[in-house]
């Protein structure tokens, strides 16, 4: 394998055409901290809307393609080829082009959730593993400083054991029907899965649930709604979670909560204390060790950790937000590509999520479904 | 009937002793607004310890009594004899002394919850049932002035039609074994009743969620845990909501949940918008209209009603507390009180939890802890 | 001197009929803890209303009074007269009251600030020197437990030497021209005196520092403003603080400030840490101890000391307010009381404001307006 | 004039070699939204260290220079040349590379203070005012969406005439004897200039105050203070502010303030209402029209209007934070860049602080240093 030459790595891009959101946060994540640079592209599956966006984006015409078959191909055989690719279409068009580029040891750093199907999903984590490129799910908001601290805090046992996760995720975009493009696909089961609000903003709860916790429940009780007429799927999950070492929890994830914009909130207690994050409000975390006053540790402030440091850019009080986050995982990815290529394992403290935590959100998702149809019965993961 | 005098209505009191918490609050409420003036008790089962507790009181030495039963019977026979009677002892002594003042037309003053066992609720029913006398259980959070608001909103409208109710209280008092007083009788199933942490804060917030929604669940699956070792009772419950109209709902009660003092919070969402209320925090509600801006509104400040104006006492930034609103449950009762003296219907607007409160918060107990030894199936309240 | 009897402390009032506001707070404050009952009033100038609210209150016909000269001259006679009373007129009717119940031993208790005019307070200083009867003032945000936990630690060194106090008062409630009762006199220079939200509220904040920091300034620059047109005294005030240690302080006091209800808020930093508390939020108390995270003390909570509990009434969670705190005062007037008639001093720990502090708050007023008067030209204490 | 391709214009940077801060938030800044890409730099004064930072920098050697005359020379000279330089050196090294870059045409995009002294500032002005070239200044709290909002809601005429300005800025790092790099050059006045705090941050809150209250005092009076020993220059500034209008100000720049990391902090009050921002929160704006309950506003939230959102670039609830406030000013200045070159005005609604920003926050520092020397007497801006 050729080592990566310093700079930037080539990325390119398999959605995020006009018109589309998320592409256009994982392009600035990708060039925030200077570590990729987006060179080559399949933006839509509309050939017109392709190439437009391709302009609109500088990207050399020879590398603008109209399919991410024909793209993987070419950048393959390319000496001066992607490294990498990010993945941004709807959930039902992830898995199609994950496999084409993991075949060809491009890496893939594939949006969240990792399939519409869990069929799909079985299917890329077999051409995955037998691949040798890497692939990245970007639950982003594990790129958070603070959810890292938050994270390193319950490793080393600063709650003591861990009895009850409290997390959720409420929006209320969703709360009347909606018609733009974002919702379109979002609500409908062809192209988002199963879920809707579970496998859109639940499937993120429930992983940074695991990731701080550093355990994943053994069992869930859904209760799933469908609050708004003709929605045909959830935009309202009511989960109860069980771990295998007694701890609980509760996951609440929703579309239709009027008041709430991106209202991700977690909050863990254990035996010894406990601590609250939430989305909104990034840079800071609120840890209460039991029988001592609540403090308030922030991003680059007095008591926060290395965790933290090695995915901030700016000192205290200067705001990170979702963008740096996202970033992070970028960043991260990137040190993991260049020890790829030079034959290392990913330097310590790299972390970000892979096909697993996918795998793992796919299952959440099917499980509550499964359990939501049987009344809320209990079903384990 | 005998119209009551202006001025202060003449209360006893049963239990409340030394080294008791709950009957210091009642008697400040009672006498916070001037409402009613103490005249009389049985404060505790030790005759000792009740004659010293009567002396520091300032009560005079007659009126201070060894036995409930002998209060009940020499104050009814007084021309001066209390009018009003504040139960608030351990849970398993409510039923009895309310029966005794009920049947001799002694209005009763009820700490919640109602009793221990379903069978001295329905047994106290049914006296209550055959008195002329009411009865009143102190959950006390329902005379804050924002809870107020909330609930007139709720009622008129404002949010649309109710979809999810969100509560939660959590504490964090019996994150470990404790041995006070306080804490003894709370763990105990023989003096607490089959809640823990459901009995003792579960119903308040069972309770408020219904008094602002407007509307009771019909069915609830929960899961209780104790965490801590050798405790008998739950001191965590999670419990699914589900009301009659579709509407969905998640309650929290914890003890155990360190960086909680008194965490009782109520988010109720509907189809045209939201609202959120703390009682931490309990002179702000946030309220937002589906597509407008969240807005504050303050206990005496813009927008908000005559429902919060009439149990509150100073301008707006001016803080009421934990007192005023349970003195709020006081001074509504005296004027109901007034009224039914007067052969009256209490005065338009007057609010009150009453015995069908009880009853309803000792079935959700009841059904809470059935569903959690069903592994959490659902049952029908 | 005769001891006091078991039970609340016979009161009378001065002013507070109806249509009044700090009236019913005094009258509320005073019985919160059962410290005081109030048994005699000349509630106002009008006899009319004056018997009017008498009544209403309750009172014993005998000692409703239509003149605050012939109550002191009658309840000084009486066996069981008042030991203490409120006096809750305007400012300009401050001075003449306190000085004919002092005169007959009477205790007073005395809104703020002190009387409307400098040559008033000395007046009055004079007779209260000779009397030996206490005078209290009622600046009642020192009864807050926080605040007296804030005091505590600045007295025992933890933020270090004090560099910088930051104090405001902002309310909005004279934004526009307003024509109730409460705004009437506090707009009118022969009513309150020099000071308009200086005297009304900028003392408040003055002493509230005073009391928190252990210091007063030497010296102060102030630049007043009446925004609304037509307005007498000022409505905003910015002063410029010196102390003769080298601390630094700023003073905001407004009633022009919209979005404030009751903005009392105090900040102070030293060489080793720093504190900030706020009235509308009063159970909290943010301290960071350099390098350190901050931490947030709670009235009750973990690491908040006796000062705060021998304040407090209910346990961490169960907010106090604003007429908790006003009750503080009284309460711990009374105890003063109690020991004043038994010949001792006050018990170690009561804390109420004096004379003195009156006198504080009017030099403060005249200081910022000669300053105002001589653009701002710093003016010493 | 060439007009300018399609994609990132080409940047050089003078200072922001290894160890320095802001350097590196200027390159992010530059690239976060693809405007420019940095292809040139006199990194350090010390050549060895130049040399090394443009290496990791993976910059060109040819580009990489020891100089920033040299720089400026070749730069201009190249075909490929820079269009635009940073100056991110310490405030005594603005005017000088400034000066030769504008001299060759290349915009300047410098970072504030304008410079040290008013003697460079007037040279630095009258070399700008020949240029055909762009200055601009980045006072980059400007860039922040809800500081546009906020400004477009004052100049609409929302707040009614503006009668207070507060303005704060709070740090705390300062708090003891500093030693790091960061420290050393601000608290030297030969680096740092006249001001210390004042000039570091408080130039930050006099212009964000104008910024948004679309107006400058007219005179101020100052009290300045060094706490800590040996301190040349002041670390606490309170200053009194005056506009013609008879609006009045407080504006408070502390570097000695334990417990505040970051605390830019604006309110603003007019006749009709006011509004709150605080940077280190900086996607919320609370505004109060008077007699209507706070309204929180959003950046990408309902009510907010376009003017923070083109300077926006993810929804409601995904917080945008510093770097992203920053980039928008880089962004704008592209737009601007882009323009000239077409030889048209900056289009609609770009808004960048320029050399007269630079010029009114230089003489706000000299004034300041002037009325504290006069003991704070009132001097004219």
């Amino acid at each position: 394998m050729e080592p990566i030459a310093p700079g930037p790595i080539s990325l390119g891009m398999v959605g995020g055409g006009q018109g589309a959101f998320i592409g256009g946060v994982h392009r600035i994540s990708a060039r925030l901290d200077g570590a990729f640079r987006l060179v080559a592209g399949a933006l839509s599956s509309d050939p017109t809307r392709a190439q437009a966006s391709g302009a609109e984006l500088g990207l050399d015409p020879a590398r603008i393609y109209d399919d991410f078959r024909q793209m993987a191909v070419r950048e393959a055989r390319r000496r001066d080829g992607i490294r990498a690719v990010a993945i941004v279409t709807p959930n039902h068009m992830h898995a199609a082009p994950a496999i084409e580029f993991l075949k060809r040891g491009i890496h893939v750093i594939c949006d969240k959730p990792l399939t519409a199907t869990m069929a799909e999903a079985k299917k890329l984590a077999k051409v995955a593993a037998e691949s040798d490129a890497l692939f990245i799910l970007t639950h982003n908001y594990t790129g958070y400083p603070m959810v890292r601290q938050a994270r390193a805090m319950v490793a080393r046992g600063d709650l003591g054991p861990i009895r009850l996760v409290q997390v959720e995720y409420a929006q209320d975009w969703l709360t009347q029907a909606v018609e733009s493009k974002q919702a379109a696909w979002r609500t409908d089961p062809a192209r988002s899965g199963l879920g809707g609000a579970l496998g859109d903003i639940g499937t993120h709860a429930y992983n940074l649930a695991g990731f701080v916790a550093g355990m994943e429940p053994e069992a869930i009780a859904a209760d799933l709604s469908s609050f708004v007429p003709g929605r045909a799927l959830d935009d309202n999950a009511h989960v109860m979670l069980r771990y295998a070492s007694g701890a609980k929890g509760l996951l609440w994830a929703s579309q239709v909560a009027p008041g709430h914009e991106n209202g991700l909130r977690l909050r863990i207690y254990g035996a010894a204390g406990g601590l609250e994050w939430a989305q909104e409000d990034p840079n800071r975390l609120w840890v209460t060790r039991y029988g001592e006053p609540k403090q308030l540790f922030t991003r680059g402030g007095a008591g926060t950790g290395p965790e933290a440091a090695r995915v901030s850019r700016v000192p205290a009080g200067h705001p990170e937000g979702y963008l740096e986050a996202f970033a992070s995982i970028y960043t991260e990815v990137a040190a993991a590509i260049r020890a790829h290529a030079a034959g290392q394992p990913a330097p310590e403290g790299v972390l970000f999520p892979t096909l697993q935590d996918g795998l793992n959100g796919m299952r959440f998702v099917e499980a509550c479904v499964q359990s939501s149809a049987r009344n809320a019965a209990w079903v384990r993961l």
